[in-house]
């Protein structure tokens, strides 16, 4: 069935932010973005997501101020996509969910989520319980957990097995 | 576009989380129930979605253990559906998600969310700021913010004029 995306009705923050943020791979979108990932095609690689999806998603993101179209080449013109401060401060809202999926569908951690300054693993609201702080976005450093087997044929997937921090971009070795 | 509802390639907690509950409505619907709405026909006439497509939501967020379908009357036989201990869990993503909607997309407030044993407004992590302690969902006083104008058509929305602690069953006033 196809739905618009509006909650017309809703007089509702969430539902509001469910506007710009509820459609299908959306989310993950900003996600990718979040650890690092900047170019078209590496979304690409990673998401699996449909080409057409993923440029409407891309366009959206951007024209929301979410995530910041950058030209880092001229010839040919080639483009990045920089998460914004609006797109990070929806980081609380995708650590949660993610929280929740692993908590209650049984999963090994995939990704750890460290206090870069200190090492130790964060909280569930991103607090560091050494330090008794809320963690920046830019020092949690991201550590593969033991539940991770990630695509050997996918680059970023691969990138994202050496531990890092959010936000810097990712370091991506050649095919 | 037609997309499917999982991410069978994304090895990833959010990726999980978002194919239980990143169909549209689903999200709106699990907000509902923890403002206390229960029964089929106050969610309809608050979401306003199709019919079809609540009882389906309905129905994977209870074979999802999201919500437990609880039979209120025998004769003729009617259902509630009230939200379990992991739908509860889905408090701090909507929380987050909410407050990113009002931050970035510069709303009034529309639902304060307090402490119930004191009154004192919630930080941005559901703590209390007075008390120093994270307050459970059960502890949440919802009352109407400045920028609320509800539907006067709307029962559920009527009722939710009244400050009410979360999960508390809505009373409804008769039509």
């Amino acid at each position: 069935m196809a739905l618009g995306k509006d909650y017309a009705t809703q007089e509702c923050s969430i539902a509001r932010a469910l506007e710009i943020v509820g459609e299908r791979w959306t989310l993950l979108v900003v996600r990718d973005a979040l650890y690092g990932v900047r170019r078209y095609n590496d979304f690409l690689v990673h998401l699996g997501a449909p080409r057409a999806v993923l440029a409407a998603r891309l366009q959206t993101l951007t024209s929301e101020g979410i995530l910041e179209k950058r030209r880092y080449q001229e010839s040919p013109p080639r483009d990045e996509y920089v998460v914004t401060e609006r797109g990070i401060a929806l980081w609380p809202t995708l650590r949660a969910l993610g929280l929740w999926g692993r908590e209650h569908f049984g999963e090994e951690q995939l990704r750890c989520f460290r206090h870069a300054d200190c090492g130790t693993e964060l909280g569930p609201y991103g607090e560091c319980p050494a330090c008794g702080t809320i963690v920046p976005v830019r020092d949690v450093l991201m550590v593969p957990g033991p539940g991770l087997d990630p695509d050997p044929a996918d680059p970023v997937s691969r990138a994202l097995l050496r531990p890092k921090r959010l936000l810097q971009p990712l370091e991506i070795d050649p095919a």
